[in-house]
């Protein structure tokens, strides 16, 4: 969505749901478009407008045994946050602003890595099971690969995505540069469960600390309920083999959990009665509160939406029809409800949810809207099957303080200018 | 799914649903793998067992902006069959054998090209929808940008796919390679009915003619109903902009019908009160029946499934457990239920399906199943919502006779040796 002339508006008979233009949510399929002269040509024109184009000239590229996105699409890459006196930390961004859909496509999901991108090679590869366990395992990729599979589709979220959102005043940059460190994909593997049975978890496990084959040994800890719930030991991602930077040849799937404890490049579970208590879950991926204490295990990423389309970066070209679109997720279960205000939170109205809205993945909201040219604030809220609805800013801001640095999931706000151009506000 | 022992097997009170040792599809699940002695190693043995591999002890590769499969992954790419004599003319399958889940990678995604894949710059692209209409329509993509969307996962599949199964005798090959012209995305773009309305189709218009932007300029007509009902626009595959060999900027998605008519690159659709009969829906995408006449404007891709671990290429290490795994899709709608056999089609059971089934999609099956070391055959067959069971071959060559060269949707059968390898053949 760079620029655009809006979508021709003929029907004067459609009513507002809300202040600030919003439709209602199955306004564009109801009434159409009307007949309007937008775009039309005359029948004689047609031929004179309608040469062949010079690609339709000479033959095309050959079949490829692995294709990739057109050299045109430039934009829709991920925007590398590295340290830069050592490359292999940091982060790369999802530009969710460039996307479409619910699944992020592999190459632009999103990476969080701690000592960069180990290559492995999968037949040297082992995942051992060990600690309080009757029988501990250790399996290689051939076996694993035996087990029984399941596949679903699941974010990732990291626990610093939107982490700016603390900042005292509002960081201008692209939708997916200030909250692209979440993806969403189909994942397959085997159920975690399974293995942890034939391992026979002794009764005083009570948490599994997970260890990652990177140069950084990257451990973290998940309670074993949540290990014999509906972890995964994921081997594919939409579709093929796991790409390497998101864990080739086998990642921890944590559905709903903050992205650090889906380990990467899994080598080894060892059940322990206690918290591993380390890096990744004192030091990092914990916040300190106003009363001077700091929350921990914070593992859920609770319900977040973003509106996508449009958002800075992007320009409205007039006035007119536009769909704003955009992404909800909850690490609880599924969106029950996404709304939409077009009048910086007066009023809000329900947008349409594509389906299947699924669990613990992304889900895309869309809803018809009128731009009158004037000034105007975008803002949308989740809520999800728990009841948990998406708190504005001031409310997290109030609860947490804003020495956090994670879990920020504040309702976001996009303000329109009268030139088409969006910015990011505090609403 | 290259080789491995089979999965270690326990539970002495599980009874077959089938014949051949095919067990209730909830078996792994509900009975775990019981403890066993597989690949258990005594704790003494862990520290030297698990020393840690090079690859942890040095710093791994930076971020990257778009991320690419493991170059350990020879295997997961597309097998290109084109013509010497013009290289952008043929096709290149889908390694359906080496993929799991639903989704197929885009870089992954078959091709069936008639002159090459265009380089299309998007800023000059246009769309003109013309003919029998009262306001004739040339859109930028731009514009086109500005409509409502819509997303889905649908698959598409070449009329010609599986058509060596037409052969008297069975074609030896991996089964991506023999039924690999088939993949599944999730689709993004504006409904077609919307922009049809708003042109204004006239009464007498029947058909509409697609034509791509390719330097075949390739084209082809569908029906009016259905353009009206579930056709899209598409402007995203799996999230991101289309790949150039899948039509970017723009393809006519035609949810359930075969391949052809979802024309990429599309540049042109003109309404018609006659078909184009074009070359692809008279010499080609058409089946001379044995009574000497013509199938024509077979769209419907009838129901389809596919057992792709094991297959072909893999290679069972022994007796024991196994996950039998495949696909299956229906042009007319969701998957109703899948039944393999492993007894040569005497006798049957029900796999599970992945939720979520979604219409003219691909659903994942699975079942778990106890091989005794025997000689054997796989089969599976599909059923679809309206009731259509996909036919054994032998029916369907009676009905279709063997000139026929497309649609091609028999049971399929994999043959395994006591060695463990396994081949095509005709049940």
């Amino acid at each position: 969505m760079p620029t655009a002339t809006p979508l021709p508006d003929v029907s004067d008979d459609s009513q507002p749901v809300a202040g600030g233009g919003l439709l209602d949510r199955r306004w564009f399929l109801r009434q159409g478009l009307g007949a309007t002269a937008f775009a039309f040509v005359g029948q004689n024109a047609l031929a004179s407008e309608f040469e062949r184009p010079a690609w339709m000239l000479k033959p095309g590229a050959p079949f490829s045994n692995y294709g990739q996105p057109s050299p045109f699409e430039k934009e829709a890459i991920r925007w590398v946050s590295a340290n830069p006196a050592l490359p292999g930390n940091g982060v790369s961004w999802t530009p969710l602003h460039t996307l479409a859909g619910t699944v992020t496509p592999s190459g632009l999901h999103f990476e969080r890595h701690h000592n960069g991108v180990p290559q492995i090679d999968p037949r040297q590869h082992r995942l051992l099971v060990h600690g309080l366990v009757k029988n501990p395992i250790f399996l290689d990729m051939d076996k694993l690969t035996r087990y029984p599979m399941v596949s679903r589709f699941c974010f990732i979220e990291c626990g610093g995505n939107s982490n700016t959102g603390w900042h005292q005043e509002p960081t201008q940059a692209a939708a997916g540069n200030l909250h692209g460190l979440v993806s969403n994909s189909e994942w397959t593997g085997v159920p975690l469960s399974i293995v942890l049975e034939e391992a026979g978890l002794q009764a005083s496990a009570r948490w599994l600390i997970a260890e990652g084959a990177d140069a950084a040994a990257m451990d973290v800890g998940i309670p074993v309920e949540k290990a014999l719930d509906d972890v995964i030991l994921a081997l594919y991602q939409n579709g093929e083999p796991i790409r390497p930077e998101n864990g080739y040849p086998l990642r921890l799937l944590v559905p709903g959990f903050e992205g650090v404890t889906n380990v990467k490049w899994l080598r080894r579970l060892e059940a322990t009665d206690q918290p591993a208590m380390a890096r990744n879950e004192t030091a990092k991926y914990t916040e300190l509160q106003p009363d001077g204490k700091a929350r921990q295990f914070t593992f859920i990423m609770e319900a977040k939406s973003l509106i996508t389309h449009p958002s800075p970066g992007h320009r409205l070209q007039g006035t007119g029809l536009y769909q704003i679109s955009g992404l909800a997720w909850s690490g609880r279960g599924k969106i029950k409800q996404v709304e939409v205000s077009a009048d910086g939170g007066k009023s809000w109205a329900a947008a349409e949810l594509q389906e299947p809205v699924l669990a613990k993945s992304f889900t895309r909201f869309r809803i018809p809207w009128r731009w009158n040219g004037g000034e105007t604030v975008l803002i949308s809220r989740a809520v999800d099957e728990s009841g948990y609805v998406q708190p504005e800013r001031a409310k997290l801001v109030a609860e947490r303080g804003r020495n956090g640095y994670f879990h920020y999931n504040a309702q976001v706000a996009w303000a329109v200018s009268s030139d088409g151009s969006l910015k990011h506000v505090y609403a």
